[in-house]
């Protein structure tokens, strides 16, 4: 059994971690440390765990372990490795943002560095719309296709954690949308740096229209630019490009968000228009945008089948 | 020109009885009052306004006035008549539930007492869940019929104000339901008093089951008691007492809560069964809950037509 | 008071009007045609209507009237008028899409036409996405600064009717979202024809991605182009575009759509990124994307204020 | 491995069942019958299903089989079993309600008939609000404590099944709340049934009030009644009575219902106000309302562990 730490635990992506691992065969839950609820209950947070643990919140994390995962604010993960010995034999996935640029750590997109990610010791978890968009234009960076690319997107509301805000306040975003951070979202840097691990000399816009939906769960984007592929090479690179995938998707039916909430998924759907080749991709912002992938990367660096622990069942609803 | 001044107008109550004044034929604003916003647009906090005034907040308040609402938080209300001194020839409507309970003031429900707030210069203005339960249950008080009552009714998010919390983080509320305040409702203190107005003599249970709902607006009450009318006696009974009144309308058909969403209406509808009397009430939280009613209140003590200014349009949808 | 005829009353742009004439001060409703509700009060298919009027749903139309408006289903106006004689002195506005690209026709877009309109005998009343997108760039093509344009938008799922449908199942819509009619959608004919009534030359794209959204009422939508203006200089000309125009407002804010739903408004908010002038415009696509429009068009028609019967109170949440 | 087959296939309970068996370590799908979508993948009705399985849909059934489930229209299990002869090898599990008054049949709840489940042929699987309800009142029962009980409860959308409808229509039900069959619920029968298993001389009124929530899954409902026991026993008693049953738990904390969305679990909440003793429960009523329990039931009918396949995680959000 492979043993598990998490720090952070009382967020979002740290209880989405938790649901994943106490339900995963090969991994169990050392300890899961989080400063402003230690010593009450896992589900004193996470109501939806009664029954399923009676573990507790500690305020201390200690290195007899195998993997940590860092859950906690983009920001507090460098702090931590600076504050903090780890031993080099405990390995590390980091979910926030801080060492996603940083050429010394594998990002960890299973479907762009899957093979680096099976012998790396530190991983930088991809950010949720980052995964949403890779995963949209990866094959054409992969083919030297990449051109300037329009995208909009939609992200559900758990994007923007656990603490209450305006704009996460039900009276204004219920029966809402608007726009936020436009052209300028922070995960353009590493959608970049990503794509030009394929692409290098890939120097054009990435325009980018970030949504507030009014839902919780899940990120749609759209995302298009011109392409002298008929659709049907289009259709089949992508899927040549995910084969051997198992997560990603190419369908040939109209997407919705809702096919991929709860799972570990990304659905990606291509048309083409205007001589523009379409490519829309959906994925829940908490599983394949964070907490899901993060286990997956688990898998990976484990030598496990990469699957284990994520096959879950659809919300669907 | 009824020259309105408003104290407390960045929150949602304030916000509404602005956008209510701004299109009202007989009344103006004369200043809207805020700590949090002042020297800053109207539209600024509220932003609909936008193209409909240019007006700012202003931090202190004057009484240059006929009429003041206090648009506080509760507790706030009382705090203030006691740090000032308002002119006697200002009248004053006070949303907040400071002064309901207090015989010295007039319960300012049009339904109850309509002809005591034509002439009052102080009237407390109802609570929302308060306005829904009586309205429902004021004709069998009036008839001295009221028996233990069974209550269940759901409130949308805006009647917990402007300030995020943990029960309207969107990512919490949406698709969710919840109870609270269990049998123990703020409200029902003022639901008895107005009922045993009618009825004196009135000691059984108001037994109340209020839930969270995942709307921004409205309120949908369920009560039943027993009773010994045949339905068409309580249909009758019930259009008898509400004739005249020109916002609360008996309903033949089934009810929901967007039938009367942004307007100042109440609907009501009855069933029998089991013996019960089953009567459902909706309303608007903001609006007959609360800033229309104010309106309402603010017409009748100035002589105007009831329905001045209240004329709205239903969302609908 | 002009008297006014509806045709095909029962659906959403019919009792979106009816609740708009029901208070406006200038207009008296006739009779409220359909086939499918006849004999039926008004109130039973629109029952916030309960208290507003009596008025019952009536099978056949009359002529003895000013103003008739056409709310039927798309196609179905041009049979009507086919059918039917209907005399030279009553106005026509129609609300489908049936005549907006017969140049035989105003097109009722006030922002475009005011002018032609006040003297129309015959008003195509624009569709709700081409309001929005319309409005977005008109003050470009009036400049002849239109350029191939990238456009994003949301729709809420009234515009999608009454009838029930997968597309419009609670189960599937909630909490969802995805896409329809990519670069296909019906209304690129009106927008392009409507661009080009400033610049005739323009023979770029118009990229439109619709998304369908989880809420009732509203559009949002952004559109970008490559412009040498500076920002300030695009606001000062938008400012000035729509100066005298009572309905459309540029904000210096973000948008978001709940600031215009269920009102007559559009707000405009405009940003500079990567080059490119990026326009966001929100409307409610029930009122100035449907019904509000054609009652303005109305006012119009009949030399009466623009505003008439449209200041409306804006929901809010 | 168990060897299941599944009529009626295409809707929502069938699409859950097919999403919990298809990750069912102890059970395979032999087929999926459905009349209307007879020839396509599973994934074309349930699009979550891409890359899970390529099994299609057929217009047949076997009975070379262990377990049938019948997932068809109320009434139509009824016309199965007439028209067909299923060997006694196969046992049958009917999602419907149309034997579940049936004393031949078991009553597939196990927190009340785990061990005649165990060896049934024939489970009829309770209905959604009745398994919310039941167990939110058979510890009373088993004591002989049950008296008339007030019960209010909300269901989520899926409650009302795939076919559009009015009271489906997004339109219509987002942001809205409404009740229906007020009182006269059709599953009061089978609930009455299941209480007087314990408590047969129970002939109280069971007063219930459903309502119609504006989220997709879930139900959560409040019932209360007279109680001598102080809330400790009450707790106790029910903690008791569920010790053992692995779904079924009791908490000290409020109840929401997304703490069990996406689960099979009920969590059960106590309180005690004016003498009465207040249960409140919550369920997924796709999953331990309907297919969740089904497998539940399937899982003792072959002597495995209660759990097997249905170690869910909880969507949370």
């Amino acid at each position: 059994m492979i043993k598990v730490g998490i720090i952070g635990g009382a967020g979002y992506t740290g209880g989405e971690l938790i649901r994943l691992l106490l339900n995963h065969p090969e991994a169990e839950i050392s300890f899961v440390q989080s400063r402003s609820q230690a010593g009450k209950k896992l589900y004193s947070s996470h109501n939806d765990l009664l029954g399923e643990t009676e573990m507790e919140f500690v305020p201390e994390w200690h290195s007899d372990l195998d993997v940590l995962f860092l859950c906690m604010g983009h920001g507090d993960s460098m702090k931590f490795m600076e504050a903090n010995q780890v031993d080099d034999s405990v390995k590390i996935i980091d979910l926030a943002h801080d060492y996603r640029l940083d050429d010394s750590k594998v990002y960890g997109l299973p479907e762009l560095n899957r093979e680096a990610t099976k012998s790396a010791n530190f991983v930088a978890n991809p950010g949720c719309f980052a995964t949403a968009i890779e995963l949209a234009l990866l094959p054409l960076a992969h083919n030297g296709m990449l051109k300037e690319v329009h995208v909009s997107g939609t992200t559900g509301s758990t994007g923007a954690g656990v603490m209450p805000s305006d704009s996460t306040h039900f009276s204004w975003r219920n029966n809402n949308i608007s726009t936020y951070k436009e052209f300028q979202h922070q995960h353009l840097a590493e959608i970049r740096k990503s794509l030009m691990q394929y692409q290098p000399w890939f120097e054009n816009n990435i325009n980018f229209v970030p949504y507030r939906g009014n839902f919780t769960r899940g990120i749609l984007i759209s995302a298009y630019q011109y392409c002298e592929w008929p659709l049907e090479e289009a259709v089949r690179v992508y899927k040549e490009y995910y084969d051997g995938h198992p997560f990603t998707w190419v369908t040939d039916s109209p997407l919705d968000v809702k096919q991929v909430v709860n799972t570990n998924k990304c659905f990606i759907h291509l048309q083409m228009h205007n001589g523009y080749l379409m490519v829309q991709s959906a994925i829940d912002n908490l599983l394949k945008g964070a907490s899901g992938q993060a286990v997956q990367n688990m898998n990976l660096m484990f030598g496990l089948e990469e699957t284990t622990g994520l096959k879950l069942k659809a919300s669907a609803f």
